[in-house]
């Protein structure tokens, strides 16, 4: 008697060992149908495997991460099967499910051009039509290795070698394709309804600059055409607002090869943004109790000795000097914390005082490796508002919440409070050397972090191994128009720098006593959210975040010193308008503004320059017609001051 | 028959040679008595010097820096003829007359005391009162070496085996004593009327920390006991004024030695001030069609190759990477021009657009050598306005005198336009490595900016070697309480870079042409003009500068709501004010706050909160009596509003 507890905690008695795949079939005839793998006892297994005792199971159909990964693991199979049919010179690599598809690395000579993705899809549609089963079978470390080598595929035999003694090395067949493989897959090929290859770009063997450089396809699949082509498109509409092309178009900021990778040079319009950004968040800030500072870029080696960052964080950072030959070793700060640290040691604090608020808007340096750098996403130098609470710990629950309500209403300002999620952060007590070493610290620290978020009703998912060095972190998720995700924001609850720097404050009875150090950021590194902002509104900025607001567009050159008297009088009110001189048609000036993506155009001809009107185009509401200047004025006055998105 | 001109152009006609002093006598006997040095053919001699042939002749007092120099150099010889009477195992090093005195180094074990300083003084007062003339000799180089030895000055030797060959060698001699000296000096010691020693300081031989300490002496004289006086009396007041000591007493900014030297922090009341200032500063250049730009702090050695910074400028420069090791090499910027010019190249430029003006609140890193690091003056770290106007040639008058008039509009808006003066710097032909090497273009240029600065009437004194290595430059000099001379602004006429940067335009005849470049700045560096400011208000900031402008306080709790209702209007108007809400007695509140040098105190007590008042005492103004809270905010805001000083 086999007992299968089910996800819904639901118990199934069956008299002998079960295929999942029957198991599935004897729950329901539509969950057989949709089921592409199993999760027994936490592991993922092919529908195939047999259950010779008690178990959890959890069926998985391509709306569980594990079985979509199976039904991508095996069309990367399939790309590989028909790579090898058309190019049997072909040397396979790796060939992974990833989070939006899958992909395979090949060795060969020739590139890959598109004429030749259309001919792999056609093979490749083939063995889905022949429906063939996959075959998982196992042999012994050598046989494994003759075998691949026999089959002249170098880089599996390699890949074996290094597998430690002892574990199971398993192959999958689908008919005279075999592949080195773990699994799961799904039964057969002519289960992958719908996919595409999309893309070849080089990479080298296990991610090396010193290996070989191989050709990677990628490609995708789904259960149906449909979901294929909204896919599809989606990706479209992500090209279309990805950052760098928007970033490029709208002239928002540059790169520069002598300057080098990670440092985008941001021209005025995006510097434009950042510094509405900048201004609003520090105002708000100053509003909430902060109180700023500003400090050095730089401080020599005993400060990251002191912080712990020279022996956690040293490979990231950018190091002036060589600690054998110089007196002195300098680095570029990777965080702000010591230095206002230092700030808040420069004098005695009393009870009375706390909680401390510092915040800065600060630039940090990353010394990220070339692969890693992306737009304005990952950089080796960027701008934060980057402060630090020092607070009592009864004042612990009252800040973080404070912080929380802060970061809140900037996400809701910014329009973006949808699209972000909470990630509580922890520590990895199996890896105790990547953080400072006090394992009841950390329990204790994750425990009040834990009641205060839920205390506060936010509605987190748990992450063991992501906290920072110093102490565990909520992070704030959001997730590009490409599908990846990134971290924006964290706020971090450190109880174990105050220790390191000797951090006190004097309480009621004139005692010592440790703050605790809430670490935090209100909107994020200001380069990352003008990216986010511009994929997210397709460039089409808010018109208070707009760095140009107003297009005045003057018919004829008779209508200049109207239309200039005008722009003189939006500036004057602090708006950002852009006068269009130049001899060229109306209908050629609109069309550019319009690409500019202006929130509002204002067309002046005779009628407006007699009645002292304007004839406005709002980018969202379209043509609105003539109306008075001072109308006009108090619309979009209204727009800037109340932030509208 | 020798012919003397004299400084008013008369010619004086002598039969035969003659001494300066006898000619000094020739002119008037009160000039004969005032008369130092003289200054013949532009090279300064003692008054003992004999006139054989035609010359200009310039006799100098005290009030000549010839004359000032004489003075005080004979000065010090005084004081190293003193320490050898009384500590005859001190070996000399050297002992120049300085800026505002005179200093002499020596190598001798036990430390100067205070108590030292003045027994030296009494001995220096005995040589003064025995007036010893000054007599001048020469020897042969090898004679010249052996007298120092036997008399145990090996460091006196080193400097004269280190004398071109050929060179004279020259002595003075009064009384016993006698020092190796080019000269000149007054005629006697009895000259010296007035003299202090003011401190004591280490220094090493030749300013080389891997020579010797030595001990530094330094000491002031001046014609009469009272001049004297009142330098001294200056001093005390500059000693209060110091930007150090209020920086830290007001706290404006405080040092950490783990950041290191040249790397102030920044806290929040002096990070207050220079937000507002940066603000102003970007606000009014935006108003005068700046663009503004946010640039990385690091590039490439490439982008230095271009730009000529990595063979003229890289000592100054934190580099990170080694050139021998690593395949990229970065540095820290130094300035911001090249990165300014890579955005005005990523796009073509119509000369409809020109002129373009960038500016940037530009971080730059400078790697100053230890001992020339000083509180906010000289750091390793700063941040300018930097900009970069690109207009066409015949744009350049108008846009340099544009870039004059803003900067008279900050210098008259901070209240120190009365402290500045302009050099205008020139390079130097005969070092013609410091520069890029066109010299045809450099007196073009050096001719066009005499020519513009002369047209805008600008009373500027011009210096050689002090252009940049891209161009001349009009300094913009001020002078600290200290009396140390800086630069505190420059402008730029760049005729080089524009073609190393292959910069360009498209003029009305669609054809490629070179831009001028001006580089420029509007307020000079924050850290320093924050420290001017400091120095020229003494902590007491005009009101609109002030980090806290407003101090509220309670007589009793009774009056706290009160007296926040009233805060929290003020903090609405965007006024920054404090509420003292401790359990202490008034005039203690009041004492503390005119410490903090607050612009205004409200005292607020019963008769104020029944009456909707407050009574205000004015830093400037003292005691105001009681007013109504809205006759207060508006006279505020008025103030505030305008910059008042």
């Amino acid at each position: 008697m086999i007992r299968i507890t089910l996800k819904d905690g639901s118990v199934r008695e069956y008299a002998e060992a079960v295929k999942i795949r029957d198991a599935a079939a004897s729950i329901s005839p539509s969950l057989a149908k949709s089921a592409l793998a199993g999760e027994v006892d936490g592991i993922v297994r092919d529908l195939d495997y047999k259950i010779e005792k008690d178990c959890r199971l959890n069926i998985l159909t391509f709306n569980d991460k594990g079985g979509k990964n199976a039904y991508r693991h095996t069309s990367s199979h399939i790309l590989a099967h028909a790579v090898k049919r058309l190019y049997p010179e072909a040397r396979l690599a790796i060939g992974p499910a990833i989070e939006e598809g899958f992909y395979y690395d090949f060795d060969l000579e020739t590139p890959f051009t598109p004429d030749d993705l259309s001919k792999i899809e056609n093979e490749m549609a083939a063995i889905v039509k022949a429906d063939y089963p996959l075959e998982r079978f196992t042999l012994p470390r050598d046989e494994a290795i003759k075998f691949m080598e026999e089959k002249g595929e170098p880089y599996k035999a390699e890949l074996i070698r290094e597998l430690p003694e002892g574990e199971e090395i398993s192959f999958y067949r689908q008919g005279e394709f075999v592949d080195l493989c773990a699994g799961p897959h799904v039964p057969s090929t002519g289960k992958i309804k719908a996919f595409k290859l999309l893309s070849v770009a080089g990479a080298y063997w296990r991610g090396n600059e010193k290996n070989k450089m191989l050709q990677r396809i990628y490609g995708t699949s789904f259960p149906s055409q449909n979901d294929l082509n909204e896919y599809l498109k989606r990706l479209e509409e992500a090209k279309k607002r990805d950052h760098i092309k928007l970033g490029r178009e709208l002239e928002l900021f540059t790169t520069a090869e002598p300057v080098g990778q990670g440092l985008p040079l941001l021209m005025p319009k995006g510097a434009k943004v950042i510094q509405i950004l900048q201004r609003f968040v520090e105002d708000e800030e100053e509003r909430r109790g902060y109180q700023f500072t500003r400090t050095p870029y730089m401080a020599k080696s005993d400060l990251y000795k002191i912080s712990g960052h020279w022996s956690h964080y040293r490979d990231s950072m950018f190091v002036l000097g060589d600690e054998e030959k110089d007196v002195e070793v300098m680095a570029l700060r990777p965080m702000t914390c010591p230095f206002q640290f230092m700030i808040y040691n420069s004098r005695l604090h009393s009870y009375r005082e706390l909680p401390v608020r510092y915040s800065e808007t600060a630039t940090l340096f990353r010394n990220e490796s070339s692969g890693e750098m992306h737009g304005l996403i990952r950089l080796r130098q960027f701008t934060i508002s980057e402060g630090h609470i020092i607070c009592t710990p009864e004042q612990l629950e009252a800040e973080f919440s404070g912080v929380l309500d802060l970061i809140n209403y900037m996400m809701d300002t910014l329009g973006i409070k949808e699209d972000i999620w909470y990630r509580f952060s922890k520590w990895d007590p199996a890896n105790r050397s990547k953080y400072i070493d006090n394992p009841e610290a950390w329990e204790d620290t994750q425990a009040k972090m834990k009641a205060i978020l839920d205390k506060l009703r936010i509605d987190y998912a748990e992450a063991d191994g992501e906290a920072a060095f110093y102490g565990p972190k909520l992070d704030i998720q959001f997730k590009n128009v490409h599908g990846k995700e990134d971290t924006i924001i964290t706020v971090q609850i450190d109880f174990a720098l105050p220790e390191r720097f000797d951090m006190f404050y004097i309480d009621k009875n004139s005692e010592k006593k440790r703050p605790y150090i809430i670490h935090r950021t209100s909107v994020g590194c200001y380069e990352r959210t003008l990216a986010m902002l511009i994929e997210k509104y397709a460039g089409a900025f808010p018109t208070w975040l707009s760095p140009v607001q107003v297009k005045l567009l003057p018919i004829a050159e008779s209508h200049h010193d109207y239309a200039g008297s005008l722009a003189d009088r939006l500036k004057s009110l602090g708006l950002r308008c852009e006068l269009d001189r130049r001899n060229e048609k109306i209908g050629y000036k609109i069309r550019e503004a319009q690409l500019e993506k202006v929130p509002y155009m204002l067309i002046i001809g005779d009628k407006e320059k007699e009645s002292g009107t304007v004839s406005v185009r709002s980018r969202k509401e379209g043509d609105l017609g003539a109306m008075a200047a001072d109308d006009f004025i108090n619309k979009i006055l209204n727009e800037v001051n109340s932030r509208a998105k």
